[in-house]
């Protein structure tokens, strides 16, 4: 599980940076990547990097400004060129039917795999086994969400050395001592206590909208591993972000202080600041108030990592 | 007058070309330049270019398939975030409206300069003192239409030796001798036709949209300066061009002869042509037929000639 930022601009493309996007990739997990937001040319950036269209199964939508979502019919389009691409579900707010709709049926674009649009207004929007995605409204000049992940807690590991010197063969035994029932080999009961470790705890990833400071955020963030957080402004234009509906770096860091999140990662930059030592300011100012602070960069793989008290218990 | 293009690929972005957009840049003429079509991530190309968003006078969109479309939302939106641009007119088949409606209100993009939308079947949909558009159909799976160009006849220049030893000075008297009046220096009657030299005739420049062989090319391209064709395939895969509604390069070849163009500019190539080497086998056929031929080439800016035969009439 590791994220992967496409880009990490607000309002429009710059030279250096792309409008919104970053993928979840769960290659090990589910095969597959998950894409929040699609600025214009998302599908470009994606030409350069590892990920892969088909491997797409869901895109989640912050909002539905223009720097978010313009790239989504031609991403959706040169996928379905792609013969034997599986289905994907896009989810989004109110008004991202509609957009599609006018969008593909504008341009006859044929979607050959099947695309389902999912329009929410918060909650549980997808669970299965593995992993559940909750929504909840942020605050932002239109309807805007964060997204939270959370990975359903794994079975530990089974103790290898133990089971050969009880002359336990790998098979269905060892999936039903996984299942936490017990068996019988060579007339001794083997207990699933025994041989099986603490269940690994699921991660958790939360990947925010355009947002001003709120307390929306808590619920999101609370316990997150990895909080991804936009920091347009630095500081100094604390007024800006609060006109715009935006953070500053500071506020991206007393949001995950609260919270309590294993690691922040700043995304969503004003073009303002040029490039990566124009960037630093934002990195300095939120460090000082929550450390383990990074800044996304494009084309770059960022681990989700159990945060370090988790760890300490494992 | 001078042609840039943006995009040269069909149907999708490849890492080496993006879909199709080429510019007319006439920043001498008339200090604006006009783009024909706008896939995805135009704006992107015009970040890496000399053209600006807000110099951009005038759209034409040829077709309404994604891969000449999709970049035009984004990039009114850019445009529209920079203050002090100029009103922006958007020609295109019908459709288009609704399209740039859908797409603009779903994301509540504000465009605070004036942005004119005008659907069009075919004829003359611009005309001014100093250049005349002319659009009709092509052949392609959905209407697509072929943009002429003419330049008006510019008034030749005035022969400046003669005027100096007859004492005129620059000023109001040269405009009236452009203007075909006579004068009167130093009691000397001064008539136009001694000073001026031959009106400059305009220049013709013809933009195709995606296209089949038609007749309906002729019209467009007859005596064209410079006529910008689409070639998707090389001659082994007609069958394939026929098929999809497309052109080879043998094929644009022979509308430019037919036509009597000065220069042919081949575009739109198919992305299983990788590189420029790749794309050589396209110039080679079509420069067996005709062979004042060249390949688009992305960020290249190819001049508009009066052709051979007007250059000699000179
Ligand atoms: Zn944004
Ligand atoms: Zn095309």
């Amino acid at each position: 599980m590791e994220l992967y930022f496409l880009g990490t601009n607000a309002g429009l493309p710059t030279t250096q940076r792309n409008v919104t996007s970053v993928a979840l990739r769960m290659l090990e997990e589910r095969r597959s990547s998950w894409l929040f937001d699609c600025g214009e040319a998302t599908q470009h950036q994606i030409l350069h990097s590892p990920l892969k269209l088909s491997r797409l199964e869901k895109i989640f939508i912050t909002h539905m400004h223009g720097d978010h979502v313009f790239g989504l019919p031609g991403l959706l389009s040169s996928r379905a060129s792609q013969e034997g691409s599986p289905p994907l579900t896009v989810y989004g707010p109110a008004g991202l039917k509609a957009f599609l709709e006018a969008t593909l049926n504008a341009t006859q674009s044929r979607i050959d795999f099947g695309l389902e649009i999912v329009e929410h207004s918060g909650g549980v929007i997808f669970e299965d086994s593995q992993i559940k995605v909750e929504a909840r409204a942020l605050e932002h000049r239109i309807e805007s969400y964060g997204y939270r992940m959370t990975e359903k807690d794994r079975p530990g590991s089974l103790n290898m050395e133990l089971l050969q010197e009880w002359g336990v063969r790998p098979g269905p035994e060892y999936g039903k001592l996984k299942n936490g029932e017990s068996i019988t080999v060579n007339g001794r009961l083997i207990t699933s206590d025994q041989v099986l470790g603490a269940p690994k705890r699921g991660r958790i990833v939360t990947i925010l909208g355009d947002t001003r400071p709120t307390p929306g955020i808590h619920p999101l963030a609370d316990g997150a591993d990895v909080l991804v957080h936009e920091a347009t402004f630095t500081d100094e234009f604390a007024d800006l972000a609060h006109k715009y509906y935006h953070s500053t770096a500071v506020q991206a860091a007393e949001a995950a202080k609260k919270a309590g999140v294993g690691e922040l990662i700043l995304t969503h930059f004003s073009s303002r600041y040029k490039d990566q030592d124009q960037l630093r300011p934002l990195l300095q100012e939120a460090r000082s108030v929550f450390p383990n602070t990074q800044l996304a960069i494009e084309h770059q793989t960022f681990p989700i990592r159990p945060s370090a008290q988790e760890r300490e218990k494992e």
